[in-house]
């Protein structure tokens, strides 16, 4: 397989499995450099692409219209940003095998044999445990903080593919990094990139 | 880990894996086995287990009530059915290491810190190209017998534990079959019943 592509809950450890993969296999791994490569395609701050690149805007998008986004026309900037990240993400896969994390490439991509798509879960109290070890605290609960992530990553999921986020059907390979392991999850997606099985 | 449960959309060889599993980790896989043992216990015949044992009767459970069913005072058979199956489900996990496949066993054994729980899956043309292999023709086209089972599966799941079958959440691993191989999940399977990761 060239290209592995990595959904992942908050907190799960999802990124940190693509970077380490991307280490054992000499392959890039496209997160924050992704939204380099947007913020250099379409002028927009890294901070704000990070936002909106990959989580609904709930309310604001759903609930008052999409006046207050609008381009030029009757774009949504997250449409625009839909469609600039699509097309980065299929032209990456066409360059040569890489690590995707996020941003629906596992949909993208999906008709493609040479990608394998995976996503990377964990149960809540563990995440809750590792974004605050990661991020530190905040005013708002860590467990508060996973649900408004992922509820916001499912909406954006099922907005742009129709498809449920988190279903097994839609990738795979799920792995539960909690029981897995950081190193086990690691380890079996290292051997389905050399094509071992 | 000890124990490996192994839950399955219809036609996508889970059954095969649990099998092929169990000669390599020379542990038993109980799939027909538990049907008879749950005849042994109930007095019911084992076609009969194996309709009831893992299927809600749409229509005829939910739509008409339980009244038909209704075995000593008012529990249905369904329900009898499952408190035995859980109970035998529960002793099994008890005596050792063992394959269980299906039956909501992930769900029953979700506390146990040895047990590895996964669901495999395929997409439906792959399906419905092996049930009609391995099962023959029918007078119903292969995908409405996917989709039928399937449904069934899916409800009995939601009645009896509250969860969705097939959301990757509930289980540690999920697999597609078609993508990476019976033989691939069953190496990778493999590998964690060994404790090998």
């Amino acid at each position: 397989m060239n290209i592995i592509t990595i959904a992942r809950q908050f907190g799960s450890g999802g990124r940190s499995i693509g970077r380490e993969l991307s280490q054992r296999l000499g392959i890039p791994c496209y997160d924050k450099e992704f939204v380099k490569k947007v913020a250099l395609e379409t002028g927009f701050d890294e901070k704000f692409i990070e936002d909106r690149g990959e989580h609904v805007q709930v309310g604001a998008w759903f609930g008052s219209g999409l006046g207050a986004h609008s381009m030029a026309g009757s774009q949504s900037i997250e449409d625009f940003l839909w469609s600039v990240q699509s097309k980065i993400i299929l032209d990456l896969a066409e360059k040569g095998p890489c690590i995707i994390i996020g941003r629906c490439a596992s949909y993208l991509l999906r008709n493609r044999s040479d990608v394998i798509s995976a996503f990377i879960h964990a149960p809540v109290e563990d995440r809750a445990k590792r974004i605050v070890k990661l991020y530190g605290e905040s005013d708002v609960k860590p467990e508060k903080r996973l649900e408004e992530k992922d509820k916001k990553r499912k909406l954006y999921w099922l907005h742009y593919t129709g498809l449920e986020w988190g279903a097994s059907e839609n990738y795979d390979i799920c792995l539960n990094s909690s029981k897995l392991g950081i190193e086990g999850c690691v380890n079996i997606l290292e051997r389905l990139g050399k094509g071992e099985s």
